[in-house]
């Protein structure tokens, strides 16, 4: 593993403290330890390891269109328990709605779900009760800055404990479309199991872990019942959808078909399962934050195959469907514990019978 | 300069030929003639640097919602001279009205501009005639994935020496906010004018250059009427928003504000004036590709004086008007140029008197 700390950290007391203690750190758990001390209040909500941020006057969240004075974020966000990401605002969007039924969230009648970034034109949010759905755009970069808005309002909030879940595609290797994959680690393009920054000029690696706890048990909610596999196994983290991932369809090609079988088959040798764009910088920055998170992503095809995705809409369709489901039988399931899910097996908002609901909407529109 | 040629590339035959006559090379000129020459055909249209797209059935451009078989794509994108691109779809929508009304383009009765990669999800294009409006999303990732498409869109649609311009935003560095800048060099985070990339597991640079000539033609359209300043620079691509530009104010800060102030003062004793986080792989992929390409953006803040951006809107969005209005300039001077500027004080579309036009459009409300 590359050094974690920067030379100019040791200008700042405590990141001086944070260095000469992590470096005599053993194991994980005593690691693990250290990070919720200094990333918790004692009520579990989230603490940011930026001692600047309360000395602000006010912390405008640009990319969401979100500012710690001019809204009011505790009352706005201070439920939240489940963020989950991934990447188009129509993926989000559609999981929001898919949310609300599965855990059985209503709207107030009259009202219907709003997108709460809308005027950033960044990202997209949704909230469904409990569960914030957040778009988050393609490459680490654009993964990056939603991150440090998204702690930092959690941070506003007094958000506590929030689980962090990353709901994404990507491309198999040695694995077929439509098989859904946990990430048990991230690797960058070196394969190494961390995320490289650049800060004031100097390089820097963060260790990108996942929680494999939570891992294990997004796992174990995947059901004989199910029509395709759920594995965990590691994640490969490009900045590039096609040089970069070994395409030979970009615009530019530089290797030929057997290098290209060779690179990937040195990635299933080294237990990769998936190739995506944000899984380093999304485990690297929860991590620092203290923050549980996970990764699920569904193949779109089997790169050892091919380069083209080429199933069918529909089919896609239903594969995007696939990591949703897991994931909210994990929120359900946790829900349910807690003693917070209102209804498991509820209609739909205010519809009492959808054959009648449909009947008046007939009428009303013939009556126009 | 590090190397910009892989080793396995010695397993094709073509990439040989490249590596062996590149570094015999003594001058840019000879360079910029022997990019041209395998980047061109004779009638100018667009040679892909990729052999294997030819033998391909279908390519399909996933993240434009577009495909070779499935769409004319030289009937509908084969007079594109210009290639306009930024991060926000609204921005481009935005941008797409405007240059409309600059180069007096009509669209016929009872039509409206469409986003044409609606489907997609990813990215927004509008095409108004020669002028193609694309929005890239956040990060050189996300731009990455756009050049590869645009770049074979450029050679499916044998569209002939397109420009690719970027319009932008960035912080200033000892330049005031609502500054317009020109991108001179683009470089990365260790100040290297170069992109890294990450290929089958070897990192690799590609120059960052861009187009020395339209930088200085672009600049010369400044008027000593615009009331801002419009110079050109070196701008510095950074990986995030927070962290990576220094900035105090993200979820994590590891560095004091001294460094902080150190750092942006070593960049400007190296010529930086703005700081965004696009325009190597911008640069270094269009230069590949032998497509003349220039970085416009304008100044939000000067970040020798804070982080946070405190402009009012209506400011804000003034000054996001003024690389546009730059650009306009300039594709206007080209196509008057080459006697296709439709009209340039033309009215607006099928409207004879937006005073009667207000009215019927009053008239017709009321007897709904």
């Amino acid at each position: 593993m590359p050094p974690t700390i920067t030379d100019n950290q040791s200008h700042d007391f405590k990141a001086h403290y944070d260095c000469a203690h992590r470096s005599s750190l053993q194991d994980d758990e005593t690691d693990d330890a250290y990070v919720k001390k200094i990333t918790r209040y004692s009520d579990g909500t989230v603490k940011l390891r930026n001692s600047n941020i309360e000395l602000m006057d006010q912390d405008i969240l640009y990319h969401l269109a979100l500012g710690s004075e001019s809204h009011d974020l505790q009352e706005m966000f201070g439920d939240v328990k489940f963020v989950c990401m991934g990447g188009t605002p129509k993926r989000m969007e559609n999981f929001a709605h898919f949310i609300m039924n599965e855990i059985g969230y209503k709207l107030p009648a009259g009202t219907q779900l709003q997108d709460i970034s809308a005027y950033s034109y960044r990202y997209s949010m949704y909230k469904v009760g409990p569960v914030l759905c957040v778009s988050h755009g393609m490459g680490t970069p654009s993964v990056s800055i939603l991150m440090h808005e998204m702690i930092k309002l959690m941070y506003h909030a007094k958000c506590k404990d929030p689980v962090f879940i990353r709901i994404g595609t990507c491309g198999g290797v040695g694995v077929e479309g439509g098989t859904v994959i946990i990430t048990e680690d991230a690797l960058d393009g070196q394969l190494r199991n961390s995320h490289e920054f650049t800060i004031l000029g100097e390089t820097i690696h963060r260790p990108a872990k996942l929680d494999k706890k939570l891992a294990r048990e997004l796992k174990a909610l995947a059901t004989a019942d199910d029509p395709y596999d759920t594995i965990i196994g590691k994640t490969l983290c490009t900045n590039d959808f096609y040089e970069g991932q070994g395409r030979l369809d970009g615009a530019f090609c530089e290797f030929s078909e057997n290098d290209k079988m060779a690179y990937l088959e040195k990635l299933r040798d080294n237990g990769v399962v998936n190739i995506e764009m944000e899984s380093t910088i999304f485990a690297a920055l929860t991590h620092h934050a203290g923050i549980k998170a996970a990764v699920v992503c569904v193949a779109l095809l089997n790169r050892l195959n091919g380069d083209q995705v080429n199933a069918p809409k529909e089919v896609m369709h239903e594969w995007q469907q696939r990591p949703q489901i897991l994931v909210a039988r994990y929120i359900r399931k946790v829900l349910s514990h807690n003693g917070q899910l209102k209804s498991l097996f509820g209609h739909q908002g205010s519809i009492k019978s959808p054959r009648r609901f449909k009947l008046v909407q007939q009428e009303s529109q013939a009556h126009e």
